[in-house]
This record gives C-alpha cells, sequence and structure tokens, in this order.
C-alpha cells in the first residue's frame, strides 16, 4: 500500500461499500460537517466509489490500521456488510484497531439476538457497539433512512447528531431516535418488517378480492388505489401499489402483475418476527398469515396437485361495485389496524423482556419517513401512546376504536364473501378472528384447559376462587385442590 | 451406601422417576421379559416407588455406578427428567459408567436440536443417543404410550423389542416405529403437538359456535359431540371433549366450562412447531392460529381493556339447528383435514432439510393409539402415503378430496356465520383460506413481487420466459434483465 491516508480527518466511517454502504456514504458524505471514511474487503469497491462521487470528498482507506488512523476520536464506525459471519469478522478486525470510547455500528440487518451477543462481547473491550436497523432500502439510504439505533446512551451523544443528520425528515422531525439498549434497535426494526409484511398482505387480498369480485382490470384498481391513498389509507405502499398495478409490459402488453410469476419471496424478517412473538407469548397472527401466505405461494409443486380442489359454485359480481370497493377499503384500514396493533404489542413485550425503555409513540413517529411503511395513520399511533404510554392494546386508543366501529360491518362482509366465493384472505379474516377474540366476554379457551385437565391433569384455575384446581376425571370426578405439579 | 445391587440383572433401566418416569418403568417391568433398574438423583423417590410397586421386582439403583452394573450388557437406560439442563446432566453423568454400544434414550419433551446437538456428542464417545418422543401423559405411560424414538439403526435393534412391549396397540400393531436418525423423533413429536393445538382449537370453536349461534347448553352440546365421535370424527379428543362439556361443577351446579378461567396454558411444543415450519418455510397456519389463541387468551389485561370494542348487532338464532350443527361438524371435519396436512407437510419438509427417511404412513399408524390426537382418521392418512409415498400435499389424497368436496358447502357457510356474528374462529377461518389458497389458479403474490420490486428491486421472475428481471420504476420504467444480486 503506497497510498496516503490523512490523518484523523474524519469524523464517520462506512465499512462495505456495497449498494447500501456506499449510499450510506455518499448521504454521510452530502451533509455539512461530516468527512467520511469508507473501507472495503476488496480495493475495486473503494475505487469504484471515489471514481464515481469525487464530489463526496470521500477519505479512502485500504488498510484496517489506515481506516482507524483516518478517524477522529472517538471513531465512528457503520458496518454495511452481510448478517452473520461476516459482521463478526468485521468487528473483530476493527477492534484489533479502535480503542475504548470508539464506537462500531451495525447496519445490517442482524437478529437481535446476536446483536445482544455482540453488544456484551464489544463492550468488554471499551468499545461501545451499536446495532442499527436501518429502513427504505438504497433510495432510503442515499436520500433519508429511517434509523432504528440501539446501543448504549454514551454512543449516542456521538452518534445521535450525525444519524440526524442523514435521516428522512417527516414534519420538520428527523426519523431516527435512540431505541434503547444493545438489541433494542434490531428489535425494532425486525418488528417494522414484520408489520410491513402484513400491510402488503393486506393489500394484495384487497386487490384480489377487487379483482375477482368486481372483474375490474388491475389498470382500473390502480385509480381505486390512488384514490385511497388521497385518504385515510394515505401511505408508501397504497401509493406504489397504484403505480406497479398500473404498470403494463411491454412485451405482451398485459398488465405486469399478470407477467410476473405469484410466488412471493422473503428474506427472513418477517418469519423472526412471528418466531420472536411466539417467544413471547404475543399474538401476532396477521404478521403470520402473510408470512404463510409468501410460503404457500412458493410451493409451485404443491399447488400444481392442488389446483384441481374444489371450490364454490361460481358466484356472480357483485352487484354494486362501489359500495363494495368500499367495504373493502373499510376492511382493509381495519385488518391494518389490527396488524400495527400486534405488531407494537410484540414491541411493548420485548421492551419489557429485555429491559429496553422504549418510547413506542417515538417509534410510530420514526417510522412516517424514510421506510416503506412511512404513512400518516403513523402520527395516531403517536398520539395514541402519548395519550397514554402504558396503553396495553394499540387497537383500543380512541382514534382506532372510532375506526373500528365505522369498519366494522364492512370487515365482516367482506370477509364473510371472500369464504363464500374462495378468494383466500387469510389476513383479512385472521385480523377479524383476532379483534373478536380480544373483545369476546368469555372465549372457549375454558374447554381448552378442560381438555388439558382430562389428558394430562394440566389443572385449571377457577372464576370464583383463587387456587388451581383438578379434576379426578378417571376416578369420582370430584374437583381436588392441586398444586401445578406439571 | 451399604445395599447390594444385583449386577447385571436389569435389561432396561429408567432414570428419573417422576410420575411419568415412575410409570413408565412400571409399564416396562409389568412386560414378560423385562427386568427394569431405576435410579433417580433424590433417593426417597426410588424408595418410595419400590415400595408401592413390589410387584415390578425393580433393581434399585443409589449411585450411577450401581445403576450401570446392575444393567446387563449393551446398557439401555431411559431419561425421564426436565429437558434442558437436567437432561444434559444426567446424560454426563450416564456416559461417566456407560460403555461404547450401550444406549442412552431421553424420553423427555427435547427440542429436537438439542438431540441433534446430544446425539453428535454421546455418539462421539462411542455410547448411541436416542431422542425419544413420549406422547399419552402419565396414563399413556403407565399403560400405553405412543413412541417417537430416533437414533441409529444399531440402537433400534436393541431397543426395539423392548419398546414394542409397552407402546400402546392399535388394530394389532404396537404404536412405535423407528422414525428417523438423530433428532427425528423429538421432531415428529413436536409436529405431533402442534397438530394437538390445532384439532383442540377447532373443537373449541366448533363449540363455541353451537353454543353462541344456537343457545344450546354445554350438556346438549356434550351430546353432539358424543354423536359425533360415532362418526368420521372418532377420536379421543372429541371423546374427552363430551366428557368435560358434560361435568357439572359440584360447588356452584354449573356447567365445570363455565367455572374455568378461560384462558389456556401452552408448555411451548405447539410454539416450537410454528417457529420450526417458519425456518422450512412451511405454511402451518392453522397450527398457528391455535398458538395464538392460546397466547390471546391468556392476556385478561387485554382482554379487559378491549372489552367495550363494538360487535355486530346482535344476530337471532339460527333456522335450522340441526342443520347448523351439521355445517359446524363439516367445517370442524375439513378444518381438521388442513391441519394434519399442514402437520404432515412439515414432517415432509423436516425429514427433507434434516435427511431422514421418514415414513409418513408409519407416523400416522403410530399415532392410532397412546396419545391425544389418536383416532379412526389416521388410518386414512396412512392409506394416502402408502398409495402414494411421496404425496406432496396430504389433503390431495383421493378420500380427503372426497370429504372436502362434501364439507366445502357447509365449511364457507360456518366461517362466514363466524365473521357475520362476532364469533372467533380464528383456525377455521384460516384452514379455508390455506385451502383457498393452496387451489388458486393466480394469487396475488405476484403484485406483493412488484411491490418489492418497486421499493427493493428484489427482481421478479416472468411467466413467460426464465430469468429474474426488474423494472426501472425510478428511471423510464423499462423492464432489465437482473441477476439477482439481493
Amino acid at each position: 500500500m503506497t497510498e496516503s491516508t490523512d490523518q484523523n480527518t474524519a469524523n464517520i466511517g462506512v465499512v462495505g461499500l456495497a449498494v447500501m454502504g456506499s449510499n450510506l456514504a455518499r448521504n454521510l458524505a452530502s451533509r455539512t460537517g461530516n468527512t467520511v471514511a469508507v473501507y472495503n474487503r476488496t480495493r475495486a469497491k473503494t475505487d469504484e466509489l471515489l471514481a464515481a462521487h469525487p464530489e463526496a470528498g470521500f477519505v479512502p482507506a485500504f488498510s484496517y490500521a489506515e481506516f482507524a488512523a483516518s478517524l477522529s476520536t472517538p471513531r465512528t464506525a457503520i458496518i454495511m456488510v452481510k448478517a452473520g459471519a461476516p459482521t463478526d469478522a468485521v468487528i473483530d478486525d476493527l477492534l484489533a484497531v479502535f480503542e475504548p470510547g470508539d464506537i462500531i455500528v451495525d447496519g445490517g440487518n442482524a437478529l437481535f439476538h446476536d446483536t445482544i451477543r455482540r453488544e456484551q462481547a464489544v463492550r468488554s473491550t471499551g468499545v461501545n457497539f451499536v446495532g442499527m436497523g436501518v429502513s427504505g432500502g438504497e433510495e432510503g439510504a442515499l436520500l433519508g433512512p429511517s434509523l432504528m439505533p440501539g446501543g448504549s446512551d454514551e454512543s449516542w451523544v456521538t452518534l445521535g447528531p450525525i444519524l440526524q443528520s442523514i435521516a428522512a425528515v417527516a414534519e420538520d422531525e428527523p426519523c431516527v431516535t435512540h431505541i434503547g439498549h444493545d438489541g433494542a434497535g434490531h428489535f425494532v426494526k425486525m418488528v417494522h418488517n414484520g408489520i410491513e409484511y402484513a400491510d402488503m398482505q393486506l393489500i394484495a387480498e384487497a386487490y384480489d378480492l377487487i379483482r375477482r369480485g368486481t372483474g375490474k382490470t388491475p389498470a382500473e384498481i390502480a385509480d381505486v388505489f390512488a384514490q385511497w391513498n388521497a385518504g385515510e389509507l394515505d401511505s408508501y405502499l397504497i401509493e406504489i401499489t397504484a403505480e406497479v398495478l398500473r404498470q403494463t409490459d411491454a412485451a405482451t402488453g398485459a398488465p405486469l402483475v399478470d407477467v410476473i410469476v405469484d410466488q412471493a419471496g422473503a428474506k427472513g424478517t418477517g418469519g423472526w418476527t412471528v418466531q420472536t412473538a411466539i417467544d413471547l407469548g404475543v399474538p401476532v397472527s396477521g404478521i403470520a398469515e402473510a408470512v404463510f401466505a409468501r410460503s404457500l405461494s412458493s410451493h409451485p409443486e404443491q399447488r400444481a396437485v392442488s389446483a384441481g380442489l374444489p371450490g364454490p359454485a361460481p358466484k356472480a359480481a357483485v352487484d354494486d361495485v362501489d359500495a363494495f370497493i368500499e367495504d373493502v377499503r373499510l376492511a382493509l384500514f381495519a385488518s391494518k389496524i389490527v396488524a400495527y396493533s400486534q405488531g407494537f404489542d410484540e414491541i411493548r413485550a420485548g421492551a419489557a423482556a429485555y429491559d429496553w425503555n422504549i418510547d413506542l409513540g417515538a417509534v410510530a413517529k420514526i417510522w412516517r419517513g424514510g421506510c416503506i411503511i412511512r404513512a400518516q395513520f403513523l402520527n395516531r399511533i403517536s398520539d395514541a401512546y402519548a395519550a397514554e404510554p402504558d396503553l396495553a392494546v394499540l387497537l383500543t386508543a380512541p382514534f382506532f376504536v372510532d375506526a373500528l366501529t365505522r369498519a366494522q360491518d364492512a370487515w365482516r362482509s367482506v370477509v364473510a364473501a371472500a369464504a363464500a366465493s374462495g378468494i383466500p384472505s387469510p389476513a383479512f379474516s385472521s385480523s377479524l378472528a383476532y379483534y373478536d377474540g380480544l373483545r369476546a366476554d368469555r372465549l372457549p379457551a375454558s374447554l381448552i384447559q378442560g381438555q388439558r385437565d382430562f389428558f394430562g391433569a394440566h389443572t385449571y384455575r377457577r372464576t370464583d376462587r383463587e387456587g388451581t384446581f383438578h379434576t379426578l376425571w378417571s376416578a369420582d370426578r370430584s374437583e381436588v385442590s392441586a398444586q401445578d405439579t406439571h
């Protein structure tokens, strides 16, 4: 290496210059006061970035030692490499050249358990470690992402102003907040993605119901979504749905949505959200149905052998198309409220389990810009937590109760229509069942407890007095007071 | 220790003499040809068991050395202690006194990942390790459980005849088979439990729908279940549901099911089934809804604040009670077929992922006796795999297609009625949505792929030619051929 690197001239560094890393580095460099050191394992990517963006004034490094030398202290580096082993390798390399008080930020899509583990390991060296969720994809990274940093309070002092300078801005507020310690940032990013899965599945079901229920073309349905986007459903996902549905395939002249193979891919974070919710005992049924709908779609061999399964007799198209579309809109809005309520329930439970002090209203606020689920609607969530920070169920906040009250008849009728006409609507119907379960005075869970006591002596509690009880099912069926020995 | 232990006189040993272990030991001792060594960490339990069951001819041991000395070779010991650290501790203790060729069986409820890890570690010492699912609870352990052993072929040679002697018997066949290597037995037991969760939830929903839909009393509904049990729903769970619903609480004179707190407990295996299915990309939505219905029920603080949420206007009771009940029966049967199909799909996927050679028909057969989901119905599953071992979707076998064809109108009408009248039926409706998704010609997953390409350049495939493609959404919206760089 013959390049000389300026000493201590950069206030922030980026390791990993694939598209997300390059864009984040360019974003950083474009903000007043930042000088950005960059490093990549293979030199070619660094050279490419420098050549393409001389305006950025990047300080290139070609070894970790150079990289460390180029940074003012406390050194602050954002890692943008693949989650898993590559991240661990870069952390080890940085630890070899960093000093106590420096800050390593992992901006990859790490599972929060890994972040907790890494934070603990790195902290023991005196270096700060921050797991940070970065939402908004390539464009967000370049122009302003929604940022969800975890890590220590100390690291936030240095990191906060830098992140505030590059984050998306929504209603004059930067879309970044210090989420909580160690894994909190990646946890919240995970749930963000789970909600995104649910939101996308709900939109897909709405589209399918309108298309099969009314016979409208994708372009006509694009108009419906564009209209919806002007109202209470206003959101990035509704907006781009209209764009996708309006797109005509140049090669065939068909709507693009009819040319795309109907097997949805997934990158795992939706599944993590559900797996984690199960560990936490939080019912995120809408998110789970969305994850499963994608995996069902991606088994063509199973779908092929199932194609001949009987469906209902064909139904006539709906009588009043506009009324039906309005019902679907209301069903979508109600189901969406459920999905977000379940997601925030998971964050609340995660914060309690991992001892993170998470401001749920602030989380809603930083999702208003930069990220995929950005929407007007998030202001209502932030309002709800401002009014009642310990809200046990988001959807019981007045604004949402009002929306659900308006929507519920339509919601019920759409779920019923989907069942009758054989149009799969797993997320719509699951959300409604969750809603009806939540508000039920009595649930048949008491029968399940009776069954469990019958076959496994698992005992039950009584509504009229304290204690646990067991019926001697195989003897005289009298009831005995029981220690829960199981 | 002054007790003298007979040398080499026992052909099988049991470690851990809580109720499951004691019962399994008694079961073993009651079969011709078995002499059973017993050991417990605290001596009192051993003394108790010996005093209570002199007829069993147990060979007691009060140290691991004595225990090993009392066993003929290859020594075979079944561990019946708590999953997790206690199991690991006992394995270590046994390894200190066992020799190559001996067999350690873990009959606890281990997660299959742990079993894979333990099998690998124990195998390296030359000792065989068998993770075995034991189903049927305390009574099953005593009188005949359904047994799901994994482990090596070598261990099965010794273990097979012993397990066959104690297993439940269904239609003259013992309810045990060598499931596959290492973790296969615990994996299959896990999915068994997941199916059990779904089956119980479906029964609970059927009960709730009938009760709220017709106003029948629990005792009257007990008659309905007893009648169902005489038909194609014939199963242990339907049978005991009738028993539970018929039970009157002595203290209050009320139906017991109305006295039991309606919060369902869970011991984790249902959740594992869902978490594992997500790893494997298998949609087990019915099982997931059952797991979530239990966790929803167990959040009284959330239910309390949700009690006032609006429901539909009260509906009149159903016109034709008998017809409605028959519809619910058909919906239950159809949903149950979906739950079992999803469960077997998970076993098939697990076998492929972990390289287990699992005979799915044999799995169905060993569940016909001893375990909680025992049912006539399992013969039809076994028939289906006998006819087509590589069946991609269980519910596409002729018997099930016939049943679904008969049931689907009723199923749709019950799901629609539940939605309209505000009775939560998450598992009924999820199962129907899965069915309709599976048989759909086109799914709106194509729209999801379009959205993903729009916001994340995740690319899509085309129905008309090979390759992956990306639309330049932010530029001229032309389509480019893409490497999947994401």
